[in-house]
């Protein structure tokens, strides 16, 4: 498979709008946008040529959330770009890796995202996403 | 401050020539060069404009052999790239930002690197780093 780059790093915040603090009035990295869905909220800061993605839980029964309220916020799982995700993930079937998302899906800014299970890789959570003809779209 | 780049994320695995099957194997990312200390191997992944950097302890006491016994292995740190690592720390300080190192050391590659407290940034371990003239040297 073809790894273009580090598309995001995710970190799981409390809140959205408390992070801003460090990641704009600290490090004064502009924010790229925000990506709400029923239960989480994303604000992704464009670094480089990759993104730093903060998600916060929207409901207090949101994942994010109970990883907060469990003391496991913080760095979530690395993403990495590939060329094709369909022929990424035949790949990794072929090679007997355990994925989380047997097929891709959407994800943020219209991606095709799929997660391996973090059994395959000493339990670090990793997502490979396929852009969108066009490039990414935030909201 | 201005933040350039995600220099590195840095993942603690158990071995780094076990994990190459992964990143080399799996991923086809091309293994940049290691470097040792006498207690940590490290292994740098070159991805897109970024890096990512595999750290296994070399003794059973090694910080990260001790991580990885206690189930703690995965995603550690994220370091990001400044210009002027003085200038960066000087503004967090000014800014109440705990330190985990209150000046400058030297890292990886030959970097002036420095880390955050976590605790000032929701427990996501970050370093910053300034490269040296010339450019990052790795063994």
């Amino acid at each position: 498979m073809k790894v273009k780059r580090i598309e995001h790093v995710g970190i799981v915040v409390r809140d959205v709008e408390a992070s801003r603090k460090l990641w704009e009035g600290c490090f004064g990295i502009k924010l790229g946008g925000t990506e709400d869905n029923a239960t989480r909220r994303l604000a992704l800061y464009p670094v480089g040529d990759s993104m730093v993605e903060l998600l916060a839980g929207l409901t207090p029964d949101s994942k994010q959330a109970k990883m907060i309220a469990e003391g496991k916020g913080g760095l979530n799982h690395i993403c990495l770009e590939v060329e094709s995700i369909d022929e990424a993930l035949a790949e990794l079937k072929a090679k007997g890796i355990p994925l989380l998302d047997q097929v891709p899906r959407i994800g943020h800014a219209g991606c095709r995202i799929a997660f391996l299970d973090p059994s395959a890789t000493e339990n670090c959570l990793i997502e490979l996403a396929e852009l969108p003809a066009g490039g990414a779209h935030h909201s």
